[in-house]
């Protein structure tokens, strides 16, 4: 096939004559919706990834057919919109590169539970823990849990296909998307899918449209599946004498059928840095292992039977366990995790979190490279993550003040990505490519596949005004500084 | 949004010199693959719809590669290319009818079993329940059932996002795949999702090609996720005074948390059909009632459990009831759904099987209409069907040599899908649109959407060779008269 051309995105921008009469005509249409304030500009500017691109206006709808009314005039004028949830975007999938409008969508939050069919209705900009409580109140869950759920909204999930801790027993976002109501490119009003349980008539654009970042439509409502919400859960974390023992494990144990709700694993870097912050060890006599954190759960039956599986299982394997018959306990064993992941901190300022994901059974060769990456290029390379998935959390340690670790931590990245890649990985399992991801494309994906996806982007949206600069357009986000700034999911 | 215009298939025809050269082409690269006699390209001129388009050529394919091949020599050509498995479409979807070439994928047929990372790998060729049997083996389930399972091969499953039984517990096809290899309509070989648990980079290709029936590449390859396979099952079946009576009961039982993994409604209709088949009445002293027929499965202990919380429920609500524990027991069981389908043919020669969705408490109005529609237009209207899943399989019998009749059941179809969309339904579940659902499309999807569908197609077969005539162009099965012919799947 052709080569690929990106899209140049054709934004009306900011100052222009042409592009004041249109944002005029926006603020006559949405009264009351329309900041063009330098801190609303700023707070739409940026996501958790952190670089600021200011838009010319943050449009705040009130209602989905706002969506429209934002799209039309803007389709009409070729100005950029980009939407927005709670920007906690890894990967500066919500950065209004392009400047133009940013679409804030939180206003459209929503929540309708229908506990016969199992289904709940939300607006994109529901908080996705506020959904979960609610659904929870109903004896009904919604498993999906990004571990930027007490802020993220369900827009920005579906936009990215979110994963988190659970998806090794319940799966990811988009398998539990029933049907979408959005707006195209144009503004045109469409649905893709239905609140129904089957649906095969036409071509599938709502799959198409999750993890699309926002590049070929906006949401502005979404029935996602529920299912029974589990009776009980048992969490029990082990330590192993190295990673490789404890990757072992976790093939091991899915072999033999034990089903866990959730399997984390932490490396023997991440639990050095968790235990020189605590300045004790998370296993006493056992300082510096690696370790599994495993939930079961299902009935009381279930979940004594598949405890006792997992127990009998790990006794020759794992050197120590300790385990949570209560939520509370359960807890305590959480924070293991959460304190690994805050004292990364304490090696260098800033972290990269590359999401990557290998075939189960080349978890410990991955684990392997990392080791050498660190050799090759003097930086902290402490992982964790979702070892059930293959969807490991590959961290590289820096100090954005000195220029030469910068550089050492920009081609360690590119490194890992190949190394992903030459495993049969992928580069990303729940974050999206955003910005942050667009240099590893070409790694990931031969030309004819991006061709595909560009003539789809291009066929969707042929003006280019959704997302742009986003996925498909040349970005490095090295030669960007990034702000700094205290996000509200901040802990330092 | 524009108006939709439709793509014309630009298929290069078969007697022309030009496309008798390519031929010539073909067959050299292809030595052996290309058949031209009468009878492979009549087998291969149609599918379950039993309307018949001759091909030019059949070219039956012996590896993926050999895909590639094909499509870049009908690519350069504007050959129609209409890709198959065993013909088991319920709706034309492997008809060629823009004649040139059918394209034979029964031979990529290869499984591989992946028991740590529970996936089997399998080529389009590969028949379903041969796949299913072979991961049984090993303790594994590939749940996704279609009734055509014994022959309809999983390519053909994918194309159309196939369903069956099992749905209400463990999802659709589309649910299951997890990457595909495949082919452009260039002939590019391309790659969507992969063997991995995660895969969120780039635009989502892989779930768009599913259910897309051919009209956007070839898939050469799946990797299908799989399950652990339930150690035990219960099947029940319950006799209820009325079909409302029945419906409310799988509402009630769903809202109450039981889980079935099958549950299957009959109306009184089809029941009828089934005992003035047999004789004799299904249930003694209960003629002519509606029947669930309902699976459990999971642990002994789960199902035990289940059993007795849905004897419970029943209680108060069925006439009556018969139980399988056994599961030679539950074979007499879904005898009787068999029976019921296969009896109707005593009512008239031709049988219309419309599998319609609607929500789960819009069932019973449904059903009401379809007794409306029988005195409308003066044909038997026996319905079945995944009660579970809203989808249920709405029959219209007729004679096909009446022509008064054949008239009432084209206008009766019509109505129904018209009272389906009403409903909030989608007027295909499981079979997709292939050529018979086509006047549908525009009662199911606003012209916005329609528009979107062929901007996609447009954008990934430019040239409109890939299964042309397909969902996008206008066609009316009508105007065309059906082939008498045995296929493999017919019991008569």
């Amino acid at each position: 096939m052709k080569k690929t051309k990106p899209i140049k995105a054709v934004a009306a921008k900011g100052n222009t004559k042409r592009a004041v009469q249109v944002l005029e005509q926006l603020q006559q249409a949405l009264p009351g919706c329309v900041a063009c304030d330098d801190e609303s500009r700023f707070r739409a500017s940026l996501d958790n990834l952190r670089l600021s691109f200011l838009p010319d206006a943050v449009v705040t709808v009130e209602k989905p057919e706002d969506v429209g009314v934002v799209l039309k005039l803007a389709h009409a004028n070729g100005i950029a919109v980009t939407p927005r949830g709670a920007g906690s975007s890894a990967t500066g999938s919500a950065v209004p590169v392009a400047g133009g409008w940013a679409l804030d969508l939180t206003k459209l939050n929503s929540v309708r539970i229908d506990p016969v069919a199992r289904m709940v209705t939300v607006g994109p900009g529901a908080v996705t823990a506020d959904v979960q409580a609610k659904v929870e109140a109903r004896g009904l869950f919604f498993p999906p849990d990004p571990s930027s759920k007490k802020y993220s909204t369900i827009g920005g999930n579906i936009a990215c296909n979110a994963g988190g801790m659970r998806c090794v027993k319940y799966g990811v976002t988009r398998d539990y998307v029933l049907g979408l109501e959005g707006y195209l490119a144009d503004g045109s009003f469409v649905r893709w899918g239905a609140p129904l349980k089957k649906y095969v008539s036409g071509l599938n654009l709502k799959d198409l449209w999750i993890g699309s970042e926002g590049t070929l439509g906006v949401i502005t409502s979404a029935t996602l599946k529920l299912i029974a919400k589990p009776e009980k859960r048992w969490t029990g974390m082990f330590a192993f004498k190295s990673e490789s023992k404890a990757l072992q494990a976790v093939v091991g144990m899915l072999k033999a059928g034990v089903q866990p709700s959730i399997c984390e694993f932490l490396d023997c870097q991440s639990v050095g840095c968790a235990e020189t912050y605590t300045g004790k060890p998370i296993f006493e006599g056992y300082s510096g292992s690696s370790i599994l954190l495993i939930e079961v759960d299902g009935t009381p039956a279930e979940v004594r039977r598949q405890r006792k599986e997992l127990l009998d299982f790990m006794e020759d394997r794992a050197l120590a366990y300790r385990e949570a018959r209560k939520e509370s306990d359960a807890e305590q064993l959480w924070k293991v995790r959460r304190t690994c992941s805050q004292s990364m901190f304490s090696l260098a300022d800033t972290k990269l979190n590359e999401d990557v994901v290998v075939p189960l059974n080349k978890q410990a060769e991955l684990i392997r490279y990392t080791r050498q990456l660190k050799q090759e290029i003097g930086l902290a390379t402490p992982t964790f993550g979702h070892a059930g998935d293959g969807n490991l959390h590959v961290h590289i340690m820096y100090n954005r003040g000195n220029k030469s670790d910068a550089r050492k931590a920009k081609a360690g990245i590119k490194k890992l990505m190949q190394k992903v890649v030459d495993l049969g990985g992928v580069i990303t399992g729940e974050h999206g490519i955003g910005l942050a991801k667009i240099p590893f494309m070409g790694m990931q994906h031969n030309p004819a596949e991006l061709d595909a996806m560009l003539a789809v982007k291009k066929a969707l949206d042929p003006k280019g005004i959704l997302n742009p600069g986003k996925i498909f357009e040349p970005f490095e986000v090295w030669d960007h500084t990034p702000v700094q700034v205290k996000l509200p999911w901040d802990h330092r």
